[in-house]
């Protein structure tokens, strides 16, 4: 039977009767038998969404078996591991098994890699029966395998570091990325300040650390409570830390302004709603918000920022920026502060 | 008894426990006498915000004495027209009754002006009990009066335009003039190609208007049916005019694509949800989306870009771009084509 050509964003493998990308699809082809930009990769380890198995646990009464049985009946009938509840996947830790001729992505065959895009979006086979996973934690030992697409991201893991530490940085990589190249938009001549709210954080102190390497003037960690502080100012990553809850958005202007903002650039990296006021409010006229936080409520950025007549520049925090994986590690390597806080966060 | 101090965004009259912004807080100190920095306006007309106004008419069957006497009880308790179902207000229109000495907004006594904050934030006192409303309309004559602060906004309305007209175009004169700064960063060595979905909308025919004035090498108008394309092909505003359902990705951004993409600039003008995708499908590696509908997810947005591995710029459309209303109504006044289109919108 013929095949319908392969389009880079996986539409090729959606089964549903209306054509929609792969993330919302209800079912996705799973066959073994590669497109020839696709890339086949045996998987070791899913790593789901956290919002995802708690979900599960709930519903299943924290029953392993079931819930076990549950992960396997949602990825053999859609053909990926999508929620139906919360709508989120995960990632995955696998070896890349073979690798299509016109694969843009530059993977060899045996790279270990984990994935850089969604588990919702990725097709996926088990063929162990997840036996290796006693359903009780997010991590799932899995043998069997998934195909990435002509624009999957799928990045190889190092061998110098610790693979959950790799893993963490991976997850949050978008970050650092956007603020690095936010700041360097500035150039030489007027060298902002930038506030990181939830600067103790992995992608807040991540992003501190891109931003001071991206040339900004000063470097503003603002923190919930004195335990954050006292973990962040050891760290050396920001030059003023401060204490301030970020959904009060008087405080958080207020705590900005006295560490010598307001902020040119400001990162929202904390998972609470009710930030953007404070972060409209923290931020200079002609200055530029970036929401990270899947918090973050669009209404309330665009008409807040509205009602304030507040000048400034909003950006959605894309999770995808060329290189971010990469440049993330590198700062990992290069600053000890963010390793010391990444190691401390990994601890059980 | 002294008073506190003013602050720019209004804070100096919440009456809530715990001091949030005007636009969150359960209740507005409505004072008649001004801080230095405030302005009274002389209400003239309500313009509620049409889902409010849906809500307020189901909940109380239609019957318009009882959604007047609802507004009536919301806006003597609140000290605000907000509705707490919907959470939304409207604008309003007035006359400047007085300008405190140290007020930044420019308005003289007597000017006839809209307000361009929400009524949600502005303090507001009904005198008259609402007595020329008949509760069945959005329009609600009224005399009372409205504050506004520091940084509020409030346009005058010009002599030369039916009243009817001005307000229309100041309701949606953030996404020309920003559209406008996104497309003039480009300058004269690499013009862009501008795709605006929902071109024949209000906001969207101002967008293209924006974006050649603003220099765009082509600008492409997508509308979901033959009666909007034929609309917009009578105006001349966009370069090409292409028909695609914008919830469906893979239909808009082949559409874009087949009218000279992908954009460099794709703006999202079109209140239903479900178009993320589809306009990051259809912007170019490097480009930017502007997202003016308030049916934009940001998670979808976010989630979306990192799915597709989509190195695309993101901006939540705020409202508000200092000269925002002065320039959307040259526009209006300038370009033939726009203004047929909202004369056309306007007829009962």
């Amino acid at each position: 039977m013929a095949r319908r050509p392969s389009d880079p964003t996986g539409l090729h493998r959606v089964l549903d009767d209306r054509l929609v990308l792969p993330q919302a699809a209800q079912r996705l082809d799973t066959a073994r038998e590669l497109w020839p930009d696709e890339v086949r990769i045996r998987t070791e380890r899913l790593n789901l969404d956290a919002a995802s198995f708690r979900q599960l646990e709930r519903t299943h009464d924290g029953d392993g078996d079931r819930v076990r049985a549950a992960v396997l009946d949602i990825v053999a009938s859609r053909g990926k591991m999508q929620n139906p509840e919360t709508g989120s996947g995960g990632m995955l830790v696998g070896t890349v098994e073979e690798v299509g001729p016109e694969s843009p992505l530059g993977l060899q065959v045996g790279d270990r890699v984990a994935t850089l895009v969604s588990l919702t979006l990725t097709p996926l086979v088990i063929e162990d029966g997840l036996a290796g996973w006693d359903g009780r934690s997010e991590q799932v030992p899995c043998d069997g395998y998934a195909v990435l697409f002509g624009r999957s991201i799928a990045a190889v893991i190092p061998d110098d570091l610790d693979p959950a530490l790799s893993l963490a940085v991976m997850d949050v990589c978008g970050a650092p990325a956007l603020t690095a190249r936010v700041v360097e938009e500035y150039g030489a001549s007027g060298r902002p300040t930038v506030a990181v709210v939830g600067g103790a954080g992995k992608s807040g102190s991540l992003s501190l650390a891109a931003a001071r390497r991206a040339g900004a003037a000063r470097t503003i960690g603002v923190v919930p409570n004195e335990r954050e502080a006292t973990l962040l100012k050891a760290t050396g990553l920001a030059d003023e830390v401060v204490l301030a809850d970020a959904t009060d958005p008087v405080a958080l202007r207020d705590a900005v302004a006295g560490a010598g903002g307001p902020a040119d650039v400001t990162v929202v990296c904390v998972d609470v709603p009710g930030c953007e006021g404070g972060a409209i409010l923290a931020t200079a006229e002609g200055g530029t918000v970036i929401f990270f936080s899947m918090a973050t409520s669009f209404s309330a950025a665009a008409l807040g920022a509205e009602g304030l007549a507040a000048d400034v520049r909003m950006l959605v925090g894309n999770g995808y920026v060329p290189g971010h994986a990469a440049f993330a590690l590198d700062l990992l390597r290069a600053e000890e502060g963010v390793r010391s806080l990444f190691e401390g966060r990994l601890e059980p």
